[in-house]
C-alpha cells in the first residue's frame, strides 16, 4: 500500500484529495491517514492541507524495499526484499534464509552493518546511507569447482550498471574488486553453501561505496560521490545493479561461463599487468595473462610456465 | 554427575551403597538419589535394596553423549556430543552450530532422524535405536578444491573403525560408500560452508546400518548385524569411528592428502573394476585405474584417455 500511495503522490506533483486517493486505493480515509502517517514515519515528508489534501514534498534516501520494487525490471532478482536499518551482517541473515529455502533472488539489505565482512573475514566498513550493503541468494546448479564464475559474474553485473548509471570508468581486480582509478570502490564476497557433489546455494554479498565523503574513506578507497564530484541515487544504482546482475546471470545459465569471461575480460584491470599474488601457502609473480572458464587467474611466470590461481590477493606491480 | 555415577556403578559389578557413593561424587544422599532418578528415566536399570546400596542391572541401548564421553579415546572428536532422541537432521542441527561458531570435533548425534539425508538430497533412513547417525563440525584451512580429501577420509576412517572392532572387511565404493560383500552399509555426505578463497567450515554426516533385522533393509543394502550374525554396540562402534576419525584427520594435516589416498586405495571397492559414473551432466564408461590428489576419480575410457571425475554416482560393471 505505502508503494501505491508514494506512486500517485509522485505522479500528482501537487496536491491529491484524501477522499481521492482512498478512492483510488480502494480504502478509508481513517486507513489512508493510517499510511500516511506510517510512511511520514519512514521519512517522508507528505503535507496535509484542509480541502487539498496530501503533497510528497521529499523522499527520504533510504532504500525501502517497496521504493526498490518500484521500476525494478528484473524478473526474480529482488523482488523479495528484506531491509533493515541496521543488521550485523547481510552475509549472516541471507545464510539463515537460505538455510530455510529461501528462494533465489532473495535480497538481504541493511542501511548499515555492525559487523559487515568482505574476503577472509575482513572486515567490511559499512557507514550508515552512505554505501550499499546487500546479500543476494542464488540457487545455481553448477557443480562445486564452477562457483568462481559467479564471483566474476557478479563484477561484471556491477561494472556494467556503474557504467551506465553513473558513466563511469569502473573496472575489475581479480577475482572480485570493483576499482575505479586504480582506487577500490567496492567488493563482492561470495559464500557457497555445498555438498562435494554440487553447489546447494550461494550468497553473493554486495558493499559500494556510494556517498561517502572523502574523510570516512582510507586512501586506497574511493566513492562515487568522489569520483563523481556529487551525491547519487542509490536507489538508482541498486536497480540498475540487480538488473544487470539478473542480465548476466541468465548469459552464464543460457551461454555458459565464456560468454561471461568474455565481459570479464573486456573489464579487468588485472589482465596484462605483472601481479604478485599472495595465495593460499604460497605466492606467485608474473604477469596476469588470462582467466580460464573456472575463474581461475593464469600467471605466466619468468620461468615461461604459466601457474593458475583460484584464490588469492593479487597486487599489482608497477 | 550421571556418567560417574555409571562408572562408579560399573567398577563395583554389585551393590554399592549410598553412603559412599554420595561421599565419593561428594553429593547429598538427597542429590544422589535424584541422580538415580534421572538415570532411571533415562533407561538404566538400577536397584535399591535398604542396607546394600544400589546396584546397575543393565545399560539402555542408547547414545547418551556421557556414555561415549566414558572411554573415548580422542582429543577432540566428539568431547563435545549434542545427544537427541529425535531429530529432523543431524546436518541441519550441525550447521546450525557451526555458524554459531561451534567448535571442531562437535557432534550433533541422534538416534532417529525425521529427515535424514544422503548426497544430492537422497533420504537417508534412520530407524530409531539401529543405526549410527551423526554429524561432525570440521574447520579445515584448506582451500576448496582440496574438500573432497575430507570424504575419502572419512571414509578411510569409518573402515578402520568397523574392521578394527567388528573384525569384518568393509571396503569404500567411490566417492563415499561404505561396503560388505557389495552391499551398502553406510554412506557419508558432506556438506562444506566456504567462501570461494577457502573452506570456511565442513559437516561430516554419518550414516550406519548396525543393528537393523533384514525386513528393514533394501536389498542392496546391509547392516553389520545381518554380516555378523548378532547386535553389536552401538556405543563401541561409535567410539571407535570418532578416534580413526580423528586419526585420519591428524594424518592429513601432517602428512598431507597422499598419506590419506595411501589407505583409500587399499580399501577401495571401485579401483580396478569397469565403471560407469553418472556425473553433473555426463555419463562415462571406463576403468577405475586412481584417485588423484584432489579426490577424483580417474577413469581409463575405452579410447585410451584417461578423464577425470570430480563427483558422480558410481555404478560398478560386472
Amino acid at each position: 500500500m505505502e508503494d501505491r500511495i508514494i506512486y500517485l503522490l509522485k505522479k500528482e506533483q501537487g496536491y491529491l484529495s484524501g477522499e481521492e486517493l482512498s478512492k483510488t486505493l480502494g480504502v478509508s480515509r481513517q486507513a489512508l491517514w493510517k499510511h500516511i502517517q506510517s510512511l511520514k514515519e519512514l521519512g517522508f515528508d507528505i503535507t496535509a492541507v484542509p480541502h487539498l489534501g496530501y503533497r510528497l514534498i521529499s523522499i527520504p534516501d533510504r532504500l525501502y524495499d517497496f521504493q526498490v520494487y518500484q521500476g525494478l525490471k528484473t524478473k526474480d532478482f529482488g523482488k523479495r526484499i528484506l531491509y533493515f536499518n541496521s543488521l550485523s551482517s547481510t552475509m549472516d541473515m541471507a545464510t539463515q534464509l537460505a538455510l530455510k529455502e529461501a528462494t533465489e533472488g532473495t535480497v538481504v539489505l541493511a542501511e548499515t552493518q555492525a559487523k559487515g565482512r568482505g574476503r577472509l573475514g575482513r572486515i567490511w566498513y559499512s557507514p550508515k546511507y552512505k554505501g550499499l550493503y546487500f546479500s543476494m541468494i542464488l540457487r545455481p546448479k553448477i557443480a562445486l569447482d564452477k562457483a568462481s564464475i559467479i564471483t566474476l559474474l557478479a563484477a561484471v553485473g556491477i561494472c556494467e550498471a556503474i557504467k551506465e548509471f553513473c558513466a563511469l570508468d569502473v573496472q575489475i581486480k581479480w577475482p572480485n574488486d570493483i576499482m575505479i582509478h586504480n582506487k577500490k570502490l567496492g567488493g563482492i564476497l561470495t559464500e557457497i553453501k555445498a555438498e562435494v557433489d554440487e553447489v546447494n546455494f550461494m550468497v553473493i554479498g554486495v558493499g559500494l561505496n556510494i556517498n561517502n565523503d572523502k574523510r570516512s574513506l582510507i586512501s586506497q578507497a574511493t566513492s562515487l560521490k568522489q569520483e563523481k564530484g556529487g551525491e547519487l541515487s542509490r536507489l538508482g544504482i541498486l536497480q540498475n545493479i540487480l538488473y544487470k546482475l539478473e542480465v548476466n546471470y541468465s548469459l552464464f545459465k543460457n551461454k555458459g561461463p565464456l560468454a561471461v569471461i568474455d565481459k570479464w575480460r573486456q573489464l579487468s584491470l588485472t589482465l596484462g599487468k605483472r601481479v604478485k599474488v599472495y595465495s593460499h601457502r604460497e605466492h606467485i609473480e608474473g604477469e596476469a595473462v588470462d582467466v580460464d572458464s573456472d575463474g581461475g587467474l593464469l600467471i605466466r611466470l619468468d620461468s615461461g610456465l604459466t601457474q593458475k590461481v583460484i584464490a588469492g590477493d593479487v597486487m599489482h606491480c608497477r
